[in-house]
């Protein structure tokens, strides 16, 4: 059983998206798990009719769905951190609260991502022992999913913080894709461990000393193949400026190619589905890594499709304990900064 | 007239390449220039003899090759430095100090990227005011080729050395794409300036208040577009490390979207056909820009058409003076450490 909290406001798409999404969720979810809708109780309320009207079950769905007044609104033209003060009701602020308050295990939004890690990381806290929270995206290759961090949480990144990035990629490896033993490579300009700045060069013989499964370093022209001369890659480590490049890069190659194949000739239908498994939206949602909950952060112009994506990756985070076994991670892995509860 | 010196020595498929881009490329140029192979004198006029074998017409072309011997051979896994030091009858050295005396106006190699950058700063000298050479490529976009740079000659890069980037790649835009006051944008993870990390922030500041044409922020999502919100783009500024880790993995998309295409159903040649424009090997060759002379950079595993397109970059680098036009721009942007000359 989870409570799942969404965003209702949050996204260019809001609230309509947010609410279509919940209700394209639902039917699929065991009905012990609900949504709590997060936002200006009157027109969620309204939104969620409007969508109802006339659709058969409505009753079934609507018995899963709460909704938490936040009648604030937080605007992708606010400061993050001035935002999260001065707008205690804003469906971010509240949303989280209910999960910091035990009321909920997880929070989805598809609004603005500064102000998602801002309010997580102040509202849930960060695990002992890590300095930054991470964002963490599903790469689609042509060999399996791999997981890319940080895609954009944080631009300087010291030596340790890329370690840290590879422990959390490697339980949400483990969690959320089932992979035992993820297999972990630093993003480089060249295969071998002298090449890099200064940090990825540090970082390259940090991860070599520490108990993960290590694959050296991985170059840009090996990630659609999902795998290194030394094998199949699970989970990518980069620094979140050069992530949120590749990955802004990488989210518009599909577009850019159905075009070129249809001015080509080639029906656009035949394009599409050629590209299957490499749209953004299959994926959904990408969890904030490292702080004390479930926060996933989806696109702003996430459709309903890609929002209920993120309802699942917040599920499976809820239910593999990825929360539990990341704070058990950092702790190992840090014993002084632990809590020592352990 | 223009000499143009090629490494005949360097590449996956040295000397079958080079040569067969020799042959190539001489019947298309104006028979005022000519190519001096450099390499292994007696492996280079056999394989020459063997490639015109039959053919018509060779004493033409062979009149405008000359043979420059260079016996030694930098590997692959040399250390740059050293193989430069150590062995000053490779290609690679033989090659440069041809321009360095007066002997020819470019340099063409596959071979080692590091020792080719290494030898070209260190026989022909850096422009004065400039740290760092970088190496310039073309992007292909939607809507018309982009300069990026740089795109791996320098891991870690100043606020200083990123506008200067800006100046090599403006004047590379104008002389060889023929752009008049190109746009230049800097690389960032958003299009506010004050997102970025430390270098990049600084960057957009000195940018603003340079003479250049400083369109602001580039995000990694709008490069295939070719342009911000705020216009059409001519040159991309970042450092090295998130250039080499962007142009390899664009790179490998294509060869990926054409298996994806072809798995679909739809014939390869249509697929390859839809690509046009998108094959780095129509745009060859990546200057080295910063050095006193042409030194172009192509890639190890370049075809005889790559390498025929990396000559036709050097042959318009020498015609419209590039060499020239970039001391010029940074003896203005740095006046005490230019030579005074002007």
């Amino acid at each position: 059983m989870a409570r799942i909290a969404l965003d209702a406001m949050g996204g260019d798409h809001a609230p309509e998206a947010p609410i279509a999404a919940a209700l394209l969720a639902l039917p699929e979810l065991d009905s012990t798990h609900t949504i709590q809708l997060v936002g200006d109780a009157e027109m969620v309320s309204a939104e969620i009719e409007r969508q109802l009207a006339g659709a058969k079950g409505g009753a079934m769905v609507r018995d899963r769905m709460t909704i938490v007044d936040a009648p604030d609104r937080i605007l992708m033209s606010d400061k993050p951190m001035a935002a999260i003060r001065s707008k205690p009701k804003s469906s971010m602020v509240v949303g989280l609260q209910l999960q910091a308050d035990g009321a909920s295990e997880a929070f989805v939004s598809a609004g603005s991502t500064g102000a998602q890690m801002a309010a997580s990381t102040f509202i849930l806290g960060r695990h002992a022992g890590l300095t930054r929270p991470a964002i963490s995206t599903l790469f689609p290759t042509a060999r399996q999913q791999v997981v890319m961090l940080d895609s954009g949480a944080n631009v300087d990144c010291s030596e340790e913080e890329l370690v840290d990035f590879a422990r959390l990629g490697s339980v949400y490896a483990e969690d959320i894709l089932l992979r035992p033993n993820p297999a972990v490579a630093l993003l480089n300009i060249g295969e071998e461990r002298e090449k890099g700045n200064g940090a990825v060069k540090k970082a390259y013989e940090l991860l070599e000393q520490s108990d993960l499964n290590f694959l050296g370093n991985i170059e840009g022209r090996d990630i659609l193949a999902g795998a290194t001369e030394h094998g199949a890659v699970d989970v990518v480590v980069c620094d979140g400026f050069v992530g949120n490049v590749l990955l802004k890069f990488y989210e518009s190659v599909p577009p850019l190619i159905v075009g070129l194949m249809t001015r080509a000739g080639v029906e656009k239908h035949r394009a599409t589905a050629a590209l299957q498994g490499f749209d953004y939206s299959d994926y959904g949602g990408a969890p904030l890594l490292g702080v004390k909950g479930v926060s996933i952060i989806s696109h702003g112009e996430s459709s309903p499709r890609a929002l209920k994506n993120a309802l699942f990756v917040a599920l499976r985070a809820v239910e593999s304990r990825m929360n539990e076994h990341i704070g058990r991670r950092l702790e190992a892995a840090h014993p002084i900064a632990g809590s020592g509860q352990s």
